[in-house]
């Protein structure tokens, strides 16, 4: 072996190095992502519980959490940025990293909702229950599900995930529509629901809100797999 | 001049060509950013006029607006990409780079807040006016404040101009809490202004987000500049 070939290979043996090293980072910035849609997650179904289940106990959790998911969201910010920065990777990856950095500012927004509900249900504990709850429930159980899965097929790069969560996005909305005539057939009617009715109103919005972020994510994933934008095509199929 | 002089010479003339081609995509990165900006303040402009003025033929070019943000928004997005696929830029651009598709992200939301407005106006405009309005005008004047200064703090790195619109946003938060008070007591004395009350309620919420969005600007205005993150500290002065 010459000295031009013990360079290059010296050269080979650091491209594998870096490379092993991009694929950890990549492999620890999937993770963390992970975790933090996991805790939304609890958040979100906490906050819920506070709300139905007129359960006090579930909102500290939910305020201590939102401490950790900010945190969270900066380190996953610079972890994106030195990815960049440190590895210059291709085309795919660098798409990869960018919709990273953009889903993680989803999650931090998730989060987000999660304690306006728990805002909300500090007042409506204080008050007697407005009625037997019916759609709130399932649009907690569709927007968790919305979270969990637009975040795995982001992971995954797995496109019918992700427009499978889309389609949900649409069940949100309708049940989003169906409790404002609720609510507001309980307001015009009855003078003493405007407050209980207000907050539960807000409460679907956040959870709508919570759908819509999902749908973002749902959304870079399918950008980052095509390359192609489905953000703003009325034909999303 | 030997062989290799030659070649540093083009090596090096190489590199101011690539400097200057990196310079102009980053200069119509900015301009293309200000141009989405000024666009996200007429649509708000125009919904606000559709709902105080009452005036129909302003909720139009609001839905024409949208599209043309939507295209930009993708444009920007590949824009970011290509720049630093291509141009591999250092730290201080590759933050400010990644500061601009969030900064993309959020102008286009705002552009969907204004589009929510005048979603609620096309209602109010088929029924007689509930009081004259006096605290949404003020809202609309502070909101389209903080798009316009929060995009120019980013784009010109004015870290006092992005503390200054982050101060703003309390203004409008009490606002949101005066107008608030306000229409809960219109919908608990009078049945009949509930579904007007409720646009008007959704309209404040709609402009708090613009100002939330705006915020979100300034902080990664202020974050680029000082490599420090301002998102989630409780003293951001």
């Amino acid at each position: 072996m010459d000295g031009t070939g013990e360079a290059e290979g010296a050269q080979s043996r650091k491209g594998l190095t870096m490379e092993r090293h991009f694929d950890d980072h990549l492999q620890a910035l999937k993770y963390h992502l992970m975790k933090m849609s996991a805790i939304a997650e609890v958040m979100i179904s906490d906050a819920i519980k506070a709300v139905v289940d007129r359960n006090e106990a579930m909102i500290p959790p939910v305020y201590q959490r939102e401490e950790q998911v900010n945190h969270m969201q900066m380190e996953i910010d610079e972890t994106c940025l030195t990815l960049i920065a440190l590895h210059q990777p291709a085309a795919g990856d660098l798409r990869f990293i960018l919709g990273a950095a953009k889903a993680n500012a989803e999650l931090e927004r998730m989060a987000d909702e999660a304690v306006n509900i728990v805002q909300r249900a500090e007042h409506l504990l204080t008050v007697p229950a407005l009625k037997p709850f019916e759609i709130l429930p399932e649009m907690g159980i569709i927007s968790r599900g919305m979270v969990r899965d637009s975040l795995h097929a982001f992971v995954n790069r797995n496109v019918d995930l992700a427009r499978e969560v889309l389609l949900r996005d649409d069940r949100l909305d309708d049940l989003r529509d169906a409790i404002s005539a609720e609510l507001t057939t309980y307001m015009t009617s009855d003078p003493l629901s405007v407050p209980r009715a207000l907050d539960l109103l807000m409460i679907s919005r956040y959870l709508e809100r919570i759908g819509d972020h999902a749908t973002n994510i749902a959304e870079i994933a399918i950008f980052v797999v095509e390359g192609r934008d489905v953000r703003h095509h009325a034909d999303r199929k």
